[in-house]
C-alpha cells in the first residue's frame, strides 16, 4: 500500500469513526438507574461488552469473548438511521428490518471494503443469533436493561403496560446464551410481577 | 463451586454491573459531534474501543486487541467516585491520583476477588503506559475527543483557552501507541492554530 491508499484508508476509517458518534444521540426506553434520563445506544452497548466479559463464565457454549465483545459495541449502529424500535411496540417491528438494512448499507459503506465486510458479518451473525457468540450478546442485550429497570423498581415497564408473558417471550434469547443468567431473568420478573410493576 | 457459592459470586457481579452504570453520569469536557451536549464517560469508553478495533493495524507494535478494548472500556470507572479531571485543570491534576486510588478500591472490591485482581491489574497497566496494549489505548483517549472537538471546529479548546504546546504536551501519548495516528493528531493542531481555535 502507498502513502496515498493508506490515506485513503485511514480517512474512510476516521469518517466512520466520527459517524457513529451520532449512536449518543439514539435514546432507548430504558432508564438509568437511580431514576435516572433515558439512556442511550452508546451507553448500552458499552455496558453490555463490560458485562459480557465479566459473566462470560455462564455462557451455555464456550465463547471467543473478543468477538463478543465487539458485537456487543456495535450490534446498535444501524439505528443511528433506523431508531430505536421498543422490544415491545408491535407496528414499530414489523418495519425495522427494511429500516435496518438499509441503515446497514449506508453506514458501513463508509468503511474500507474488507472492515465494511468484517463488520456487516458480525452485525449478522448478532441478528442471526445462532452462533454462542450471537446467542451471549443476545443475553447481555437482554439483561442490561432488566437489571437496570429491576433497581428502579420495574418503573419501564409499569410505564409502557407491559405484560410478564410479552417480557418472558422475548427473554427466551437469554435461555440460548445462558441457561443460568436466564434463572437472573426469571427471578428479576417474578419479582416485578409480586410488587405489581409487571401485569401477569 | 456449591450453589450457595456461585449465587455468592454472581450477585457480586450484578452488584458491580448494576454500580458502573453510574459512569454515565459523569461528565467529559467534550462535546459530541454536530454542536452536541458534553460527552460522558461511558460513551467516550465505546467509543474508544470500537476505535481500536478499527485502527489497530496502526499500533506501534502488536496489540492483543480484544485486551485493548476491555482497557478502554473501564479505563474511566473510578471516575464515578473522583470525577473527571480535565486534562489542562493543574490544580485538579494534583489530587487525582489520591481520588481515583480511593475509587479504585472501594469500586472494584465488588467483584468477586479473582475479577477485582484482573481488572485492578488492567486499570493499572493502563495507568502505567508501558504494554503496547496500554500505550495504543491511550492513543485512542487522546485521538477520539481531538475527533469530536475537530468536527465542531475546535470549540473546546476555544472555550478553553487551550494552548497548542498543551495539546501537543498531552499527545506524545499518542506518538507512543502509534506514529501514524500522531500523524493525524499532528494534522489537526496545526488545522485549528490555522483556525485560529488553538492559541500558539
Amino acid at each position: 500500500m502507498d502513502r496515498e491508499e493508506r490515506n485513503e484508508r485511514l480517512e474512510k476509517q476516521l469518517a466512520f469513526s466520527l459517524e457513529i458518534d451520532k449512536e449518543k444521540n439514539v435514546l432507548r426506553q430504558t432508564h438509568l438507574s437511580g431514576h435516572g434520563r433515558r439512556e442511550n445506544d452508546a451507553e448500552h452497548a458499552w455496558h453490555m461488552a463490560i458485562m459480557a466479559w465479566l459473566l462470560r463464565e455462564y455462557a451455555n457454549a464456550p465463547v471467543d469473548i473478543g468477538k463478543v465483545m465487539l458485537m456487543c459495541l456495535i450490534h446498535d449502529i444501524v439505528e443511528i438511521d433506523a431508531g430505536d424500535t421498543y422490544a415491545y411496540d408491535a407496528e414499530g417491528l414489523k418495519t425495522q428490518k427494511i429500516r435496518e438494512d438499509a441503515a446497514k448499507e449506508r453506514i458501513f459503506s463508509l468503511l474500507p471494503e474488507d472492515q465494511r465486510g468484517e463488520l456487516t458479518a458480525l452485525f449478522d451473525e448478532f441478528e442471526e443469533s445462532e452462533t454462542a457468540e450471537a446467542r451471549f450478546a443476545h443475553a447481555m442485550d437482554n439483561l442490561q436493561p432488566l437489571l437496570l429497570n429491576d433497581s428502579n423498581g420495574g418503573s419501564d415497564w409499569k410505564e409502557h403496560g407491559a405484560t410478564a408473558s410479552a417480557v418472558y417471550g422475548r427473554q427466551t434469547k437469554t435461555r440460548l446464551g445462558s441457561e443460568i443468567l436466564y434463572g437472573v431473568t426469571d427471578g428479576i420478573i417474578r419479582k416485578n410481577i409480586r410488587r405489581g410493576s409487571l401485569r401477569e
